[in-house]
């Protein structure tokens, strides 16, 4: 018997909990639009947290995914860098997560390079190390927005390592829900685009990643064992502003709205601390 | 007023309790080794964990931060990288973490190229986030040893970015235990070295570092924030085994004995899976 309540507390457990848990949240929410449970309803605002606003480990998250934001970067870098063999890893830590309609935050002392990458998340529902291609799909639990902001100067001064460049306190909005993975029919069949001020900036499609989900979930498990509710950034279109002429950089204030067709728009202000 | 049992839970909740939870430990074994508490004693053998065993985030990693480590890299695969001119940050992440005595793990289909890395590591105690330099050692708990288990082959070939190379499961080990940061007059003159069935292989000092602590402190917070129970490995000294002439990786079986002074000494075995 699953205890509701308990499954109720976090996303976390949520996904923990597995197929039971999820069927009685779907069962409560179907009750409710039926109108029951009035009595259990409280009135008043609430704002939206991350979907899972503090990660039991940093985010898996996947560079260089796109041919065309490949070669933007490549073309603003003056180098040549190309198409890697197997997909470039790193990561975020939890402390840089932000919720929907949070601050992504500047630090003018820290970086002069903030920038902004909209990307398709993976989030993972089923423990699996070595995991095949074949089985991949059925690991997912479903996909979220996040915005893997990113400070260009500090991603290219630590040895080329991406880590610290990408782990900054609120470099990592993420939301603003998970749609779990049996209301897509193809998560390689979504338009992913960002603006900035209402401009369109990035305006791509998830069918133009380089390794598609499958391949991702194989490469990043083998020898290394994924868990519910570990989360995987498949990488970001074409579109980024340092790749611009002259580049572009956010400021304070600035508006970062991303949208992914059948997850929503994920939208964040930026604010200098 | 302390909750003993409670500081006892975890060393994650001890560090979390700041000086009053590790002042009321330390009395508490102070009267234990006055013979008191003798009935509270359960007897039966027990194996050490890791100092913390589930991490709450990635491990922080300093790469290339020994001169003759750099040039012993350098000399292996022939090119000049040298120093960079700031420290080299990645992670592995908690699905690592090895106990004391615990298994090294070969994956023969997935890397036939592990190495070790002795390494000193901090553990963080009081959060922070632009800390400077002067004021970083008080940011800190105290100090174990991590041995950065590292795949070669994978370290290169995810364009260039260490984390997929370095995160495999049974690659890092930590222990045997945290000494607390009063214990050492100076974390920056210790001997660290590394033993491979009974053979010496690394063989330093922690005044080599390129970067020291308060630097690396000092460069990880900045624009980020670090919490009670962080760690943060601090690189290795040269003698790694794929610098070797001819290079000599792990195999199964083999006992893999890390040693820093004032610590203690980390010992694995390799086992193949």
């Amino acid at each position: 018997m699953l205890d509701i309540s308990q499954a109720a507390v976090s996303m976390q457990a949520l996904i923990e909990g597995g197929t039971p848990a999820l069927d009685a949240v779907r069962r409560l929410v179907a009750e409710a639009e039926d109108g029951q449970h009035q009595d259990k309803v409280i009135g008043g605002c609430a704002a939206l947290l991350a979907p899972i606003p503090q990660p039991r480990k940093n985010i898996f998250c996947v560079g260089r995914n796109y041919a065309e934001h490949i070669a933007e970067g490549d073309r603003a870098q003056n180098q040549k860098t190309g198409v890697s063999d197997h997909p470039v890893f790193f990561t975020k830590p939890p402390t840089s997560v932000v919720a929907p309609d949070g601050d992504v935050l500047l630090f003018p002392d820290v970086s002069t390079s903030i920038d902004y990458e909209v990307e398709l998340t993976v989030v993972i529902g089923k423990a699996g190390r070595n995991i095949a291609k074949a089985d991949a799909m059925s690991h997912v639990f479903g996909y979220t927005i996040l915005n893997d902001i990113t400070a260009r100067d500090i991603q290219r001064r630590h040895g080329g390592q991406y880590f610290k460049g990408k782990g900054l306190d609120g470099s990592c909005p993420i939301g603003p829900v998970i749609v779990t993975a049996d209301d897509f029919t193809d998560p390689h069949a979504l338009s992913i685009g960002l603006k900035v001020n209402g401009e369109q900036r990035q305006d791509g499609a998830t069918k133009d990643m380089i390794f598609d989900i499958p391949t991702l979930i194989a490469s990043l498990s083998e020898g290394l064992t994924l868990e519910p509710g570990d989360m995987i950034a498949t990488g970001t279109p074409s579109g980024v502003g340092y790749a611009m002429d002259p580049p572009q950089f956010l400021k304070d204030g600035d508006t970062v709205v991303c949208e992914i067709s059948g997850i929503g728009t994920l939208s964040n202000t930026v604010r200098s601390v």
